[in-house]
C-alpha cells in the first residue's frame, strides 16, 4: 500500500511516497517560497506530491497525509494561523481533494512529526510518550494509548509558551517567561550573542568571521565539539530551561518516553547528558525514575513520514 | 443498582452507598485514627462499609471503590508512600476483596474525586477536563475522551509539583519553586504568618486572637470576605501562583473545563475572579478563550462518590 506524506515548513516542503511499513520509496525536496502567496506554495505542494508519485499511477495511492505550521482547524480543513507562512485562515484540504480525487488528511506539522516517531522511530511500540521538537519553535505532540491527543481545540502540547520564569522576558503571546523565548534556536543564537557582546571571549567569535548574526544552534553545537567554555556554559543553560518545563510536562502526563527532535536536539549528548540530570534533580522521583529522554530517530523526515502515518491512521491502516 | 464509595483520607474515613445515578442513599463518617496502624484503619473502614449498608444485603452491591491518599500500585492493590497515613507498601485491596466477596477497585483519592466530578459533578457530559485539588496538598487527575487517564505509572497529574519558580523555594520532593509550597493550604497560611511577622496589619490578627498558629486558608478566606486589604493581596498572590501553573498546564492539554476543589476553592470568586484573569493573561489565546474554571460541585463528596463512580467505571457500569 503507497501512501503520500507532505511536510509544509517555512523555507521547504518535503514529500515522500512511503508504504505502510515506513519504508521510504522516493522523495522531493523543493522551497516553499511562502512570499508568492498561498496559490503559489499550493502549486509547489503539488509539483512536489506529483514529482514522488512518478513510478506509481495516483489511483493506486491510498491516502494523501498533509503537516501544516501554526493552528489549524481540522474541522474546515484549513490553516487558521501560520506566521512563517504568513498564513491567516487559508483553506487546504478541498484544494488537495479535488486535485487528487484520493483521501487526504491534515495536522498541525509538530503533532504529524510525533505520529512519524510513535510509527516509524524512536516511539515505536510505545503507548504513552511526547515528542518534542526544539528548532525555529519549542512544540510537542503528545500520544496517549497509542493515539494522538489533539485536546478540545486541537491545540494540545504547547509547551513552547509553559511558563518557565514567572517573571521572566516578554513572549508574543502576551505570556512572560515562556520556554520558547529561551530555549528555542533563535532564542539560543540571542542568549550567545548577548554574552559575547557583554565581553566574554569565545571560539564562536573566529567561527562565524565576527559576523554575530550568524551565530546559531549549529555553531554553538560545533564550538561545544570544539571544548569552547562559553558554548558549554550556554549549551547547559539551555538544558536548564527545557529541564524546567519538561520535567513539569512529565509530572503532568508520566509518559513512558520523551522524544527530542528539532535542530537544537542535533547537538546529541552535549545536550541530553545535562537535560536528563535536570529532570532527575526536578521531576517527581517515581516518574523520573521511569521516563526515558531519546533523540528523534527520523531527523528532518519525521514530518513527510509523520504525514504519512496520519493517513495511514485515518485509514485504519495503523 | 449500588455501589459503595470510600474516601479514605489523614484525618477521616468518608463513605457512601451510592446508586448508578449518583443518588447517595447513606453516608458514615469517621476518624481514621491513622496512628494506631493500618490494621486500626482497616477496621475503621470496614466499619464504615458496614455503617452504610446497614438496610441493605453486601451480596445486592455490585461493586466497591475507595480512594487512597499517596502513591498506590494498581497492580498490587497495594499503597506504595501515603505521608499523611505514615503508610510505605500496605497492601490494601485483598483485605477488602477477602472481607466481602464483592468486587474491589481502588486508585489514589484526587483521581477518584476527578472522577466524582466527571461523572456526578461539574463535569457532567465533558470529555475532556482536568480536576485539581487545593487543600493540603495541591493535585489533579485528567480525564481525556471522557476516561481517567493515569500515565506510565499512575502518577499522571502531580500539578503540585509543577516548578511555577525555578529559583524559588525547595520542595520536599528534591526540587525548587514547586506549586503546592505556594499555594497548598498549609503554603498560603505560611506566606500569611510572614506578612504579620512582618509588621502588616490584618484583621487576621484579631480573627485568631493573636495565636498565628490559628491562621488557615479558611481565615483568609473570612477575612477578605471582611474587605481585609493584606487578605486580599494574598488571596491574589494565591490567584497567581495557581494561574501560573494551571496557564502552562491547559496549554499542554487544551481541555473544555477546569474544575477546582478543595478547602482553598471554598473563597469562591474572591479566588476564581483573579485566578482567571491570570489565566487569560497567561495562557494561549485560542486555548484561553474555550476553557471554563469551574468550582467544584460535590464539594466533599467528590471523593467518596467518585470512589463508587471507579467501581462503576470498572463493572461497565458507567
Amino acid at each position: 500500500m503507497y501512501f503520500i506524506g507532505l511536510d509544509l515548513g517555512g523555507t521547504k516542503i518535503a514529500t515522500a511516497l512511503i508504504n505502510e511499513r515506513g519504508e521510504v520509496f522516493q522523495t522531493d525536496r523543493r522551497m516553499t517560497e511562502a512570499h508568492k502567496g498561498p496559490a503559489h506554495v499550493f502549486a509547489a505542494m503539488k509539483a512536489s506530491i506529483n514529482a514522488v508519485t512518478g513510478a506509481v499511477p495516483m489511483s493506486v495511492v491510498e491516502g494523501i497525509g498533509l503537516g501544516i505550521p501554526g493552528l489549524v482547524d481540522l474541522q474546515k480543513g484549513a490553516s487558521i494561523f501560520a506566521g512563517n507562512l504568513g498564513w491567516d485562515h487559508v483553506p487546504v484540504l478541498d484544494v488537495f481533494k479535488r486535485e487528487y480525487g484520493r483521501p487526504v488528511f491534515m495536522d498541525n506539522d509538530v503533532r504529524v512529526a510525533a505520529l512519524g516517531e510513535r510509527h516509524f522511530g524512536a516511539g515505536q511500540g510505545i503507548a504513552n510518550l511526547i515528542y518534542i521538537t526544539v528548532g525555529t519553535g519549542v512544540g510537542s505532540g503528545i500520544i496517549i494509548d497509542g493515539r494522538l491527543f489533539r485536546g478540545t481545540t486541537d491545540n494540545a502540547g504547547e509547551i513552547g509558551h509553559m511558563t518557565i520564569d514567572p517573571d521572566g522576558l516578554t513572549c508574543n503571546c502576551g505570556n512572560r517567561g515562556c520556554l520558547e523565548v529561551y530555549a528555542s534556536a533563535p532564542a539560543i543564537a540571542r542568549r550567545t550573542r548577548a554574552y559575547i557582546q557583554a565581553g566574554h571571549f569565545t571560539k564562536m567569535t573566529a567561527m562565524v568571521e565576527g559576523d554575530l548574526a550568524r551565530i546559531s544552534a549549529a555553531v554553538l553545537s560545533q564550538a561545544v565539539e570544539a571544548g569552547d567554555g562559553l558554548a558549554q556554559r550556554i549549551m547547559e543553560e539551555t538544558a536548564e530551561y527545557l529541564g524546567i518545563g519538561l520535567a513539569s510536562y512529565i509530572n503532568l502526563i508520566n509518559p513512558t518516553r520523551v522524544i527530542i527532535g528539532g535542530g537544537v536536539s542535533l547537538a546529541g549528548e552535549k545536550l541530553f547528558a545535562p537535560l536528563r540530570q535536570v529532570i532527575q534533580k526536578r521531576a517527581m522521583q517515581n516518574i523520573a525514575a521511569n521516563v526515558e529522554i531519546r533523540p528523534a530517530l527520523l531527523g528532518d523526515r519525521s514530518g513527510m513520514i509523520g504525514a504519512a502515518a496520519l493517513a495511514m491512521e485515518h485509514l485504519g491502516c495503523k
